[in-house]
């Protein structure tokens, strides 16, 4: 089957057998297809489109294009959660160790940061010593010893996913839903999962910006989860304005310790709500508690006791990090960094956050990537004062942004500075939790 | 500009701008986009459409990406003849030699064969010693010496096309129109020309097999290349049949000489009569004659009169060739050749003729490339020895394989058997001439 033939019928508009995905699968995996003649399908693929039927062949074959961890020798349910990503979206850094306490294990692979959105890897890295590289034998026994494995992709997993994901941000084809599906759906079937919780997100600092079209991600993904057996649902939440009090690595790391030792500001609760939600959702789909409101007891009492504190101190520990950091979070922010304080510059409501842009400026201030080889500064980010429909005067503080120096500070307070609407007419309620898949 | 916002934009169905499109011929010209951004953006081009504008900025911006040949000093008027490809398709070999006789300057850059299509420069080059690369310094002493050059492309000619066409191929990007405009005028307008005619092959063995589309292909051809102020022409020409006589490098050269020294048997006559339309179309464009008739008048003397041989004779010896082939045709033909007739195995009418299958059988016996770098067995071919309409008879002649042994003729027997459909009825006449744009 030659490459061209396989991509003409696409070009044409067919739909393809699971023999021609099967070589283009094999394409990606063992280079029998040629870099450009895969970015030439893929454009075909998003402008003549995917079936589900199709889409899930994909996602099957390049989840078999490598391992497939195998945890059958752990009794307990294995679950993780996987967020579309945001700026300041730190939850997995609280789920994980809630899960482990209440009985989970969590073989959580994440990702890095890339463009506008931060990456779990980048935030465990601000921890001194954390090692996210980690063979499967020993992200096993690390989960059997703590309940939760923290870690980056490994060449076993999914290396079509990894070879396409490589082509597609410098060719304009990375947001079609089947392609995004396929991508995450692989990696995350190879976890060996019995349930897994999609955290959907929706509006301006997401990757899809609007709802209709963030839910029918949720769908795709969850349908694709069902169809290899894995219990799936999905949240769509709120990316309107960075969730909760920092963004940014160490910031977020700081902030999810706050949390799990009791202490959140009040600026620091949207993080732990979302936290409870998609935790309570994975407790109830692993049949540990009958009912949401069942699972929030639960998950408040392993907070409230400290014991998903101690898993996390335990995952540190093993994972080679300085666990010290969970009884003095403050050791996290890095001494010398400039905080300039950003003031209204006029009265009214907070209407609107420009969420990207306060991405893409944490990412130019250093703390994000612009290139996948970029090194990431964990000490740089954005605290966020102010939620959408506060009530703000002239000269209060919308947040503080937090520079390795003055000037690249004032490179990106512009860009804050319009990132944040003011109006007269206060805005409709955001809601955390848009929908439920 | 990042390719990948270009590409965005395509993707997006925006018609791109100038600027835009500068930049992809960049890319391709000095490498600042990579070959897996190339033809993702080439796939958008074809699903989401190039306008006329876009077309011609593609066109215009290939052929600035190289040199523009100056032949001011010549002070005859400059014409080529372009054909967009066929199998027995040879008439450039008698239209250079009888424009020159005519008075008209050919500077004719020719390509390969590729698939079931024959290439010039191969059948040129089954004549003992010719050499079709030629600098561009020699390429205008010998046509200022004879009237004619018949050379290959140039590294210096549209090298923005040579990238684009490499990639092409091989991602089932070829058959878009005005990607294919852009591809050959490009070329055909750096040859500095004052008058253009296209031969747009249309039917079984055609690039372009429908006719409906092979006009529309002709439309943007002459549309374009007058948007560059070269007077175009356009005939749409039959390719349901093998044209002529012979198809395969060295006996289509002996089919154009036995027709220049006017010993054309009846199954060369199409081949003479298409040269000659064509022919007389460039005369008239060029003003060297009032009317189609009376330049054909002119064609029938200088055929006659021996001076268009003497044209291609005076040509062979300037490009490094034998030119004793043009008294003895028939030494072109390679002793022990193997020649296996094919017979009817029913009787009734030619009614159609599978064209591609006839000339990728040819490339099969080693007459063509099934890749580009593949080398060509000069020597071997088809003589097709009925036309469509004949009536045959059950073990009547319908053409002869011309092979290096019978094992590869054996090989292609049966295609060729199928390739030749006879039926009851008469088929409806076919014309060689369909169309005039």
């Amino acid at each position: 089957m030659r490459p061209q033939d396989v991509i003409a019928r696409k070009r044409d508009g067919k739909s393809l057998t699971d023999g021609e995905i099967a070589s283009f699968i094999d394409g990606l995996t063992h280079g029998s297809w040629a870099d450009y003649q895969i970015t030439a399908m893929v454009m075909a693929m998003i402008l003549r489109g995917l079936n589900r039927r199709e889409q899930n062949s994909i996602t099957r074959g390049m989840l078999f294009s490598g391992s497939v961890m195998d945890f059958s020798d752990i009794d307990a349910p294995k679950a993780d959660k996987h967020s579309t990503g945001g700026v300041g979206d730190k939850t997995s850094l609280i789920i994980a160790p809630i899960l482990a306490a209440c009985g989970i294990a969590v073989p959580m692979i994440s990702g890095r940061g890339l463009g506008h959105t931060g990456g779990t890897l980048d935030k465990l890295e601000s921890i001194p010593g954390y090692s996210v590289r980690l063979p499967f034998k020993q992200i096993k026994s690390v989960m059997r010893a703590c309940g939760l494995a923290l870690v980056g992709q490994t060449k076993e997993i999914a290396p079509a996913d990894r070879k396409l994901y490589s082509l597609r941000d410098a060719t304009a084809t990375v947001p079609y839903i089947p392609l995004i599906v396929a991508s995450i759906m692989s990696k995350k079937l190879a976890e060996g999962l019995d349930a897994l919780v999609l955290d959907v997100k929706t509006g301006s600092g997401a990757f899809i910006q609007k709802q209709t079209e963030s839910i029918k991600l949720a769908k795709a993904l969850c349908e694709t989860g069902r169809a290899f057996k894995v219990n799936t649902q999905a949240l769509v939440t709120d990316m309107s304005q960075p969730l909760g009090q920092f963004s940014g690595n160490a910031l977020e790391v700081y902030e999810c310790l706050k949390i799990l030792r009791g202490e959140a500001t009040s600026a620091m609760l949207p993080t732990l709500e979302l936290s409870v939600e998609l935790s309570a959702n994975l407790l109830v789909q692993c049949k540990i508690d009958r009912s949401i409101d069942a699972a929030r007891t639960r998950i408040e009492k392993v907070l409230a006791s400290g014991e998903a504190l101690e898993r996390f101190r335990r995952n540190i520990e093993l994972q080679g990090g300085d666990a010290s950091v969970c009884d003095k979070p403050q050791t996290l922010l890095t001494k010398g960094i400039r905080k300039i304080d950003m003031v209204a510059d006029s009265s009214g409501y907070l209407v609107a956050v420009d969420t990207l842009a306060v991405g893409n400026s944490i990412c130019e201030l250093g703390g994000g990537r612009v290139k996948a080889e970029d090194s990431v500064d964990h000490a740089v980010g954005w605290e966020s004062s102010v939620k959408i429909g506060d009530r703000l005067k002239r000269g209060d503080v919308v947040g503080t942004i937090y520079a390795r120096n003055t000037a690249s500070a004032n490179a990106i307070s512009e860009n804050m500075r319009t990132a944040y609407k003011i109006a007269a007419e206060s805005p409709k309620p955001t809601r955390l939790i848009k929908a439920k898949v």
